[in-house]
């Protein structure tokens, strides 16, 4: 057995004191080992299980995106274990999209107009190091590597797992079990077969393909730094994020039958002339052909399902719960509010599991379904959306109309007018309360329009008439009067 | 091996020649038996492999449905193998719904105002029975019962099964594996192990637990039997479906949750008396009391999953690919309307499965995901809607003002304008074509209210202004006219 800590009592590091629990975590990637940094402050016994080496001595994992956009939801879970400061300073903070078209010309779109609020491009290993040795400074959290889960009993807390390379049986017994070991979850697949299960696994037609784009001759960033650059190409479409050693890391979305398609250098170099032609040089000729083909695009999945626990003593979060596509930057920042919601159960219950479990399910899949769906909306949107951006559309009318009348509405009224983007990514609002503004926006907006069309359309059957008095001037101003009080008002609901 | 026919050239009842398939189809329920007659009647060599035993020969199965509404698209599939007009003589027409509201008043809300079309109650072990029998006629059509399947190798056409009894292993090679063996296929299971695969299951809350109404005291049927009764109440509801037997088929579907709070005969009773106070007459207090402790409440799951074919030798069809919810009464239609599409492209394509099966799933996907939503959709509306219609709602108007708009509309554009009830039940028309076209008179009705509202508004302005000429009154009556002409133009959509 790996866990055994007698039960004895404890005071946190919140001052509060309490039996300290034995939590097993399965998977030590963001959220397992943020997870860990929650809970071990809290005083529980926590054992953390991944069965992967230790990423801080492995070499860099292929096929998993390397860094990721940290927004104001991971930024708080990270705060409340001390490391938001930490992460901020090494991280690069990304102020709007830079749009490049194809002809090379390119165009800024900023997250927030208003007040500047940035994204912060981070690097996924660096940030797992960052949290395995804030983890590993607590006498509490115990990190074990090359522990791959092999079958678990949900009820009784128990884990079997196995050591990849010797495969040696390691067993466990746990008060709590969370997986945390993502989209592909060894724990879900043990929660899937509980009767009456929900569950759905959603692949989209697009698969992902990293590349790199290297310092310039002077060692400096090739592009400006401060911006998440996009290529929208409509069906398919690149991004680049910068790291810290002034490269950037590329991710090229195409479908997996476009991706088959290009067999050889030739089409290759053939479809970025069309498609990407400043990339070329940005990525240099060569490297694009070797990255290109070292390694196969990777498929991109939803997971949507509930509950989250089993009985009181299992549980799963992050990726494990709720993966989604990566189009609203939003994957990591909801597994991290995971530990938020998490922490905030345990201050409320104790450690009362048969009340924090169930209210976590309860609390969390509305609002995680809600971020997935946002994410493949995104997936279907972002790319006209940016089109439009891109080209200052002109025949797109109805959409440049509603993003200005957003923007104004958003900087007369800012604590009630908050764009969807903005909510997302700068507030802790809950993600399903995010989706829910929306449609109450679109709704109000509808019926602004319609009333402003009402109006005019009276107002020139007034003037025709040639009856215009004072008494329709002042009543229009009230008109609009009413508007603005209705919008004030409804915002509040 | 179970399969060996020498393949030869042979005539089908189609007068097509072809060399036959050897066509493995496992499950031998409602869809499976009336595959094995569609595909036995074009030549092909089809074993059925059944893991219960004979149901011609076996006790009634308890917990599945065991009376279903047969609608158009049913008929068809039935009506290609010739066995429609034996079904209809034994089914029982319902021409509409009849509603019992708490205190027992009972009110008809017809199928199909205009055109009287029925649905019919029939029995799915007669069901089954008929079409066990027909196939048995066949000379190459093979019954095999007690035949469970343990694993498959879909790309290889190779089925090892085992006799649930005996325990002996039977091994079955072919040309073509099709299953049909319902929501929780083992087909399937092999299928979702395969990579990018599109998965999803959703439990309801409401469970179902089936009563009975025996026969009056004269031996007839206890209510008027050409209706599907309906006890509409808010957040649970209760069917009857009339049996040949001049019994009753009752369906309570509630919350799992309040079938557990309902633990004595007390408690059944009181709940009885206060929801459905004329059943407890109807049922009879005994028996009530003794078959709604005899069973568990079973539950619903939608399953949506695609493709639904693998490579070139294995399909799925039937609830095995899209098991949905009872609430519109086609998860048997859409069953048997799957035999009825595939039947079509054995005759567009002949043999050749590597078109057949990739073109069946790109085709069936939408329209069987479509049908799935629909009748979730249904579960949480149809009890609102049933609620309204027995209410004879005054404070609902929108909602009665839509149906009255939508009756006047297809009275008048019969071919053009079809309630999505009529089109879904009464047609042939693709599931996604009906929620299209509902889509589609959402919009024109939404509009022709707006012009309606802008009509009368302007009216009354002009009337106010006393400007109203003999110009106007044109204009309005040209307006209408054109309204009228979108909405025929529009149509064709």
């Amino acid at each position: 057995m790996a866990t055994a800590s007698g039960k004895y009592k404890r005071t946190n590091t919140n001052g509060m004191q309490h039996q300290p629990l034995d939590v097993a975590i399965v998977g030590g990637g963001l959220v397992g080992s943020l997870l860990a940094l929650h809970l071990g402050k809290k005083g529980h016994e926590v054992n953390l299980y991944e069965y992967r080496e230790d990423i801080r001595t492995a070499e860099l994992v292929i096929g998993r995106s390397i860094n990721l956009a940290l927004s104001a939801r991971g930024r708080r879970a990270l705060a409340e274990v001390g490391l938001e400061e930490a992460l901020l300073d090494h991280g690069i903070p990304m102020s709007g999209r830079m749009l490049h078209d194809v002809h090379g010309n390119r165009k800024i779109v900023p997250y927030d107009a208003n007040t500047n609020q940035c994204i912060y491009s981070v690097g996924r290993k660096h940030l797992n190091e960052v949290l395995l040795n804030a983890a590993e400074k607590f006498p509490n959290i115990h990190l074990h590597f090359n522990h791959k889960l092999v079958s678990a009993n949900l009820d009784e807390g128990n884990l079997s797992m196995v050591d990849p390379q010797t495969k040696e049986v390691k067993n466990a017994r746990a008060d709590l079990i969370v997986g945390c070991d993502g989209a592909y979850s060894a724990v879900r697949k043990e929660i899937v077969k509980r009767p009456r299960y929900d569950f759905s696994q959603t692949y989209i037609e697009h698969g992902y393909l990293e590349l790199c784009i290297p310092p310039n001759a002077n060692g400096e960033f090739a592009m400006p730094h401060n911006y998440l650059h996009i290529w929208p190409r409509g069906q398919f479409m690149m991004i680049a994020l910068p790291n810290q050693d002034r490269t950037w890391t590329v991710t090229l979305f195409m479908p997996f039958t476009q991706f088959h398609s290009i067999t050889d250098q030739e089409k290759l170099l053939e479809f970025f002339r069309q498609y990407f032609p400043d990339a070329i040089e940005l990525i240099g000729r060569e490297r694009l052909i070797k990255d290109f083909f070292k390694t196969k695009p990777q498929s991109l999945v939803m997971i949507k399902c509930r509950p989250y626990h089993v009985g009181s003593k299992s549980l799963i979060i992050g990726d494990a719960a709720h993966a989604m596509v990566p189009f609203y930057g939003q994957g990591m920042n909801a597994g991290f509010e995971d530990c938020s919601v998490l922490t905030e159960l345990f201050n409320k219950y104790g450690n009362d599991l048969t009340r924090i479990l169930p209210e976590f399910s309860e609390q969390r899949w509305e609002d995680a379904h809600a971020i997935c769906d946002l994410a493949m909306y995104n997936y279907i949107e972002v790319k006209m959306r940016l089109c439009y951006d891109m080209r200052d559309l002109v025949t797109k009318r109805s959409y440049l109309l509603r993003k200005k009348l957003d923007e104004l509405l958003f900087w007369l009224l800012p604590n009630t007018w908050v764009p969807l983007y903005n909510s997302v990514s700068f507030s802790h609002m809950r993600y399903s309360k995010c989706i829910a503004n929306r449609a109450w926006q679109d709704k109000i907006l509808t019926r602004v329009l319609y009333g402003a069309s009402f109006a005019s359309i009276a107002g020139i059957g007034a003037l025709c008439y040639r009856h215009v008095t004072m008494g329709h001037l002042e009543r229009l101003s009230s008109a609009i009067l009413s508007t603005f009080q209705l919008l004030k008002s409804s915002a509040s609901v």
